[in-house]
């Protein structure tokens, strides 16, 4: 997608042939920043201190991590200490450990005078293979759109999104969003409703700032304002990512996606989740029973960064002091208000049947 | 309820015998401040700059500030201006009128001679009976609390609240707040979730400051959370305040309402919404048809004031450079998704037959 005008992705090689360029998501949307990595540990401090963030740019950027580790030292020990170093990032992303074990495996294999070239080879096509999955789901995702869009005799589809399942947190595209730039792109006229996404506002600083740069209609709302929309016939369409969704069709995502989703089945609005296979926990069952969810720091809560006239980013309390905050990340939405997936394979109701029905290969995992 | 251990109220007459002491409301939870008005224009001023908020602290202010015109000018000419100036600080609020209203008419009746006595008595009766409603509100919610207490076997009874419809809103007690501050008060153990309430933050800023100030445990929670506690069965009981109330039992209440309302509804939580009568709109019988909505600046959106360490008071800007925002003040609940009301008369459903059981004299208006 474009910044300025200019077609960028989250991360490439830079102009030199070797380091790693990627935009410092820290930064966003106060500054736009590219920062360059230049050694293994750059690209650990890029994914720990979440310069990226989103679990296929954290797995790419890993994997470009193992290739600048392999510039300064290809032996077995270096990637060995790449893979743990990298590995030791970020406790919980799926994605960092398969970018890891997939690198290791290729390299391994070879013989340490190949694997420099071999390394940002692989790196590169597990950035290709994230962008083709994420071009197919809005492939996919945009069937449903111009179905709308027909019904709308011109007026735009109206969609409405919960944080940011973004191109930023993937290479290109995004998720939730690949349906949107596509239809966008096809000259469907569509307006998003960007909830800003308490308490990170991931929604207000990230969905806004990519769908701004690439010139796609949108308003921001707090994440109160949703229900009321649909009530009011405001909202065409729900879409949203999701961290992890059970073979049986419940959906892990950012906290309060459960309760658009409760509006979205009371007002009769479909509400879509889109997500590429690697996100289904085909050894879960029950979602709410099963997916443990982070509690984080009450910091995040009551205290928020933003920007001063001159544009100083600084960190204000916004709560009553001595007053308690409890912080959890996510919430489950029951596969009985999700009106159905949308992956790089097709559209598929959110249920055991419907994800099989994509995914035969997997059905032994998920009896 | 007290402050600093100190029992208050959210206006009084000062020391003097006759200036009007409010709390400023602007600079809560940042910073604790008593202003005093000493003439109408300040009581007008107060009410528009919002140092006091809440309809029925709104009221009581006019009041007070019609008192404070008759001591500097007890005619009929200075009467009529006191009501037009301080009726055109807030224009919908309906206590504002209301109160103004009533004291026109028993100050319009009296000789000049009388009215300052007669002002500031029937100011200070106007408060005093804000104060038993209230009282009365929480005295019929705590038998609620009361029952959920019994079976939870000494455990806290978590209560969910949205907003603040609690005593800095009124002159003391509150509504939603003061079942609360009375099973507080009498030993129950309980714990309030305080929904932030983007973006206006009353939840985080007026809630749990009062309810931090009475003493009474509590947690602040981003308005995206509440589903995901109900889930978890974190929370035994959900109650708001109301803005407007139709004939029907809709509730129109600040933005977000809605959204728990539904959580509540899905997890079989009861919610309840807490009313002094004056609120009940008898002549609205379909509150998503009939209620209009308040649309606000988008600014309270994408800004924030915050304090910096050194306690100043900032500004902040939180979302994408050039997004635009959409700010809607308040949604409609259905009556189908209230569990029941809790008015100063006593308990009752979210319906026709509810209200009127408890005001029959209302009969013919609510046909």
């Amino acid at each position: 997608m474009r910044i300025d005008g200019r077609p960028m992705r989250t991360i490439w090689v830079g102009a030199d042939g070797w380091s790693v360029e990627i935009i410092d998501q820290t930064k966003l949307p106060h500054l736009f920043e590219v920062a360059a990595l230049r050694s293994m540990e750059d690209a650990a401090r890029a994914i720990s201190h979440m310069a990226v963030r989103g679990a296929p740019l954290i797995g790419a950027t890993a994997a470009y991590g193992v290739a600048l580790a392999m510039r300064e030292d290809a032996s077995d020990a270096s990637l060995e200490r790449a893979v743990a170093v990298l590995g030791a990032t970020r406790p919980t992303a799926v994605n960092l450990h398969w970018a890891l074990n997939d690198m290791k495996a290729c390299l391994g294999a070879a013989s340490p005078s190949d694997r420099l070239d071999l390394a940002y080879d692989r790196a590169a096509q597990i950035c290709d293979e994230d962008v083709e999955t994420c071009r197919l789901i809005g492939a996919h995702g945009l069937e449903i759109i111009r179905a709308l869009a027909e019904k709308k005799d011109g007026a735009p589809v109206n969609i409405l999104t919960h944080c940011n399942a973004g191109w930023l947190a993937c290479i290109d595209w995004g998720t939730a969003t690949s349906p949107i730039y596509q239809a966008h792109h096809e000259g469907i006229p569509v307006h998003v409703w960007v909830d800003e996404t308490r308490p990170r506002n991931q929604g207000a600083f990230l969905t806004a700032f990519e769908l701004g740069q690439e010139g796609v209609p949108h308003t921001i709302i707090v994440d109160n304002a949703g229900g009321h929309l649909m009530q009011k016939g405001k909202v065409d369409f729900c879409i949203v990512g999701t961290d992890r969704t059970t073979a049986s069709g419940d959906v892990a995502n950012k906290i309060g996606t459960y309760l658009k989703a409760l509006a979205a089945a009371d007002n009769g609005v479909p509400f879509y989740v889109a997500l590429p296979h690697s996100t289904i926990d085909w050894s879960l069952e029950d979602g709410l029973r099963d997916i443990p969810i982070e509690e984080r720091d009450g910091r995040e809560v009551t205290a928020m960064a933003g920007r001063i006239p001159g544009g100083e980013v600084v960190e204000v309390d916004i709560a009553a002091p001595g007053s308690p905050a409890a912080n959890y990340g996510f919430d489950v939405t029951p596969a009985r208000l999700v009106s159905g997936f949308v992956t790089e394979r097709g559209l598929c109701d959110a249920s055991r049947e419907g994800l099989l029905s994509l995914y035969p290969e997997r059905a032994r995992e998920a009896s």
